[in-house]
């Protein structure tokens, strides 16, 4: 019998991350994928991720806006409070067999409490993990709330099962977020002129003859008010470096103001003439973009992850990433724009290293599909000890 | 410095059960007491917990309607998301330095995920226990988002530390509502003349010359379509014990009707001439209606709770208790009104047992508000693993 | 082409008066029915609307829980927030070209609001009426954020275009709660015996050879705690008159809490033996059960609109409905036994008087849905002075 | 006996409007101010208006976050919806005498619904005006739940009591946006070297010796898509005008983002060397900025309203104003670049003319306090036909 599969999507970056999932259940013929698209995944100044899904094929089964505007601690509970109400609402008129949430951003609660409320199976993607912030108590509380874990190697699966939940309900299946790296180096060629056309962005293009770094940073969202401080020692650093550099604006989060006011006014007292600003770009040409890199910066989940897949060196700024299993890829750094300057110049010219497995093969998107078709449906659960 | 405390109070059986707490923090030099009354306990029917605490000396600082009407699965998910968004509301003007959760009701959630998100120390307060049904999903995600643990009992202690917990957040506090009991029978006289006066109830008062029975059950909410057949089992059981029994109406829950429903067409279509119902009794009274009983039987966790401290024996129906730490007092009988019965009936006129103190000693107020007045007042935390 | 009208349904009550319009539409070629149920419409204590539209062939499109329990003024602003909120979330998935409501009841708001904000044409039926209460404003609010008004009489019509709406988007369709009315007495026959067995109701069953009265009596909601009382002087001159009595249950609304707890109270302490209560009866039956009394008493609209077509007398009791058009069935009485008492012995053995047509003549449906068929589909709209 | 008076302030250019009866309210000595800021009023990117508050003294009863982040048509409604449930509590917790709203902001019927359904006298300022677009809905659903009306002339006065308000409850007391007016012209002296330096805002700062013009260009709500058309031809007016021009940048409102990106996109492609664009200016300032041009361009009701008191000539474009009660000051041209470009250009140096009082004195808050202090507290209310 078919499954109904109702994948929760809430952020562009996790529809990236998601999407081989997405396609997988779309494919497999025991499974009827419902998309429900919330939160920031809906709203322009993040990208749309609705209008790429349905670009690429998707239909949108509900769309359910739940941000509420403000930027701050008190919205992200306020969001995620009117956001598990509505999804409510979503799951008993979908009736969906099971429920997919991924990751850990403060609105993915929404999805667990209003399924596990509802006794629908829940099924969460890359629990296990170990990061700074508040994710770290909304992933680990996902997974309290979570019947079925997909996770993404065996450190995370242990972590997971020493928190109380039974070995057989936890399943290392790599990180679908590697699947869309796999396949965007399966054609590696990066097109410059189309990428400043279809994609603008602010600042001068750069002669990227000598090659280019990658910046990423997000607040850290338990220390607001040092955003723009840490923003600015990151941006000294790329200033000092005088490479063509591409930097990625930060998805919504609490506290994002500082880090945005950070770069805003820096570059209104600052020559930043080889930095381009992109805000967003499509995941598989942003791995492109990554994958020909000297080296990332910033501390964004990618540079650990996906680049650990891909081989790209990585400077790891701060505290965000703190404790997060990582491979040889990663140099860690404080932020202090003297160890971020001589940290990326090691890099530069130095080429990619060897690609490590610790994230994921490729191919998980099937591998979970597999697992939703076929995993017991059950919502009752005791700790094991 | 005065630490702002916030407590917030979502039902009649958790102001019973916090009661001690929130005196000794009133008293405290140390401390200010912040209380916001919240979903069932503002509400007639489930008898208006806020007229209740008003009536014994507290200032009530804020009251949220919260329950969306429905009491089933998806009302639970509405009025927790939207209990959630208010209660953000709520601690940003009211700016506690620590914000209290007790237990695993499901609008719990709303308060542990606004203080959580909010960076605002969270304390939980009987974590680490094991039971059956959908409330050890809420207690366990509660305790990954909590920063500091008042546990009942080593157990618990040991339960939360290998969930990932530093251990130097969790204390072993004993469970406030056992201050409850150790108060309440003080002086354990009773006045049965009063109790029908005063609190009335439905049913003919029956004779105790002979002793009695209590009765408690509440429906299993991840079994809703079960719970009028399983109330059913209990019902022909104590008419046939023949007993006086006194028996309690249940809580509000997600369904609550099937066990309600139950209980009022038995009561049209068989003689239940000794049975006597009531709604609530003020806590302290309930303690001694307990006290002198032959036995309690259903699937309260005062059963196994309080009456480990009264030494009570108790009849433990079902599997809603599964799991729980028990003492010398429960014995376990499924649905099954025959089990039921000679269970009771093995206990009648048996007398007291020795008191246990597997669930506290009776003075966890004082211990858990001194502790509040010193703990430390941190917000990030990480796996110990 | 084919319209969507998305008709909105908030309580038991609204149904049955929108019911005839649900069935023309359905039934229209050039019409397609979108049915949204919500509020008390879903809830069990209120007679589960829904339950009874899907066994009357009904589809429904999307249910909205919404009501925050309380039942005071508070949750009344709350529950239409909420509401509203989901509301459109609903047509915003739906995508309605038509939006209906009806009445007044509070809760319609939500409809209003939402469908007026989002540019989709507003048909508000039954608007332009006189009522007491907090009705007023809302149904007068509405007629301000409606595009096309269906209105009972010319009278209505004349107020609602003396409030600055253009005339030619106000059509005296006469109200379709008639067209209850009408089908009803087509065979206007009544099986008491069935009555009872199916709608079971409390009290003893009454000898019906000598007739019965109707009692139906609402709180005023803007006179809360008066409630109590005003229901007391109808239950002493109904206790009083000693005739086989029909009573039913209000609706829920605010301050339905003081009517109930009057009528509970006053069983308790009174003799009431030939008084049989009902909650609620299928809206036929209840027409039936009108037709055939001596009179109605209390302050429900039905005896002014409905029994007005039926030429059943009405002794109205108090303010509720104060300035409601009225025909010759209608005997207005103070809040006072005696008077109430006086009114009603006056009409029994007097039999039924002549149809008035002031509220419609029995085919407002198919007169409706012809128009939402046709009806210009603008959603700018100016005052007229 | 000192009344409690609820002000609901949701936008900084609300705020603007009221201060003055703020200011009347805070020195009566038989009043005492609640307020309550809420919406765009707490939002960064709209000016931050709870801090100017703040700064000029004002103590803050409530904030309250309710903006659903989307700037459509949904989010419209979803943002009152979800503003009215909160607004509730607040109500129920400060417990006002009285509630005041302002105008015809869509998310005005929160404080609007709140009020009226919790039997709080409702006080509504700026009735009885005639404009384009939504906010006529908005404005006269307003009116049918407000029990007292503050309106701004003689005709608003008129077309409120034809609605079917009660004479006696409506008071022509001018609009107190005038007030502001007449306080900040008592200095009409104006440094533009502070004003760049303080407010900074974007583009070459202009030579002035030859004066300027304003501009303020609204979306206007119910033709969305427009938006950016209409803007557009401003934009082509404006730039062949070849006058020092200050844009002011539009409120938040469904369908911004047509108006920004025309701005901004023409902004890329054109040369606009003499237009400053203004994010916002403190009330005092606008109007002095207002006071000094050779005319105001645009659909802001600024135009009509203060502009009429200033005796600034006003060239009004498009749809937005239609039906507004206007002075000699204004001339409606429609979206045409050149109709425009000769309406600005025939009042270049042609300075001011004289002022009209049509919306106020100058001296409306303390009417409107005195009023507040004295009249009648009723709920209840009916046509007065």
């Amino acid at each position: 019998m078919t499954r109904k599969v109702c994948v929760v999507v809430t952020a562009r970056a996790s529809y990236a991350r998601i999407r081989s999932v997405l396609n997988a259940i779309r494919s497999h013929r025991d499974l009827e994928l419902q998309l429900v698209v919330a939160a920031s995944a809906l709203l322009d100044r993040y990208g749309n991720a609705d209008r790429v899904m349905v670009s690429e094929g998707f239909e949108i089964d509900r769309r359910v806006y739940m941000v509420i505007e403000g930027e701050n601690l008190v919205t992200s509970a306020k969001s995620t409070g009117f956001g598990m109400a509505e999804l409510a609402t979503v799951f008993d008129d979908l009736k969906p067999d099971l429920v997919v949430t991924v990751a850990d951003r403060y609105e993915t609660m929404a999805t667990a409490i209003a399924a596990s409320y509802m006794h629908i199976p829940l099924v969460h993607i890359q629990g296990g993990e170990i990061t700074g912030s508040i994710d770290e108590k909304v992933r680990h509380a996902i997974t309290k709330l979570a019947d079925l874990h997909m996770v993404s190697n065996p450190n995370a699966a242990e972590r997971v099962i020493r928190m109380g939940e039974r070995p057989d309900r936890v399943f290392t299946t790599g990180c679908p977020s590697i699947d869309v790296a796999r396949q965007a180096i399966e054609d590696a060629s990066l097109d410059f002129d189309q990428l400043f056309e279809r994609y603008g962005g602010v600042g001068e293009r750069p002669d990227l003859s000598e090659g280019y770094i990658v910046v990423l940073q997000h607040p850290v969202t338990t220390e607001y008010a040092a955003s723009k401080r840490h923003v600015e020692e990151t941006l000294h650093a790329v200033s000092d470096t005088d490479v063509p550099t591409f930097w990625f604006w930060p998805n919504v989060d609490a506290g994002s103001d500082g880090t945005s006011k950070g770069i805003r006014s820096f570059r209104e007292t600052h020559e930043l003439s080889k930095v381009h600003f992109f805000k967003n770009l499509p995941p598989e040409e942003f791995i492109r973009v990554l994958y020909h890199c000297h080296c990332i910066a910033g501390n964004s989940s990618v540079a650990i992850r996906e680049c650990a897949y891909l081989g790209v060196p990585a400077v790891n700024i701060g505290t965000r990433q703190e404790g997060r299993d990582r491979g040889a890829n990663v140099v860690d750094v404080p932020y202090e724009r003297g160890a971020i300057l001589a940290a990326i110049q090691k890099r530069l010219g130095a080429g990619r290293i060897a690609s490590d497995l610790l994230y994921g093969d490729g191919h998980s998107g099937e591998q979970i599909a597999a697992l939703l078709s076929t995993a017991p449906l059950e919502v009752e659960k005791r700790l094991t000890y």
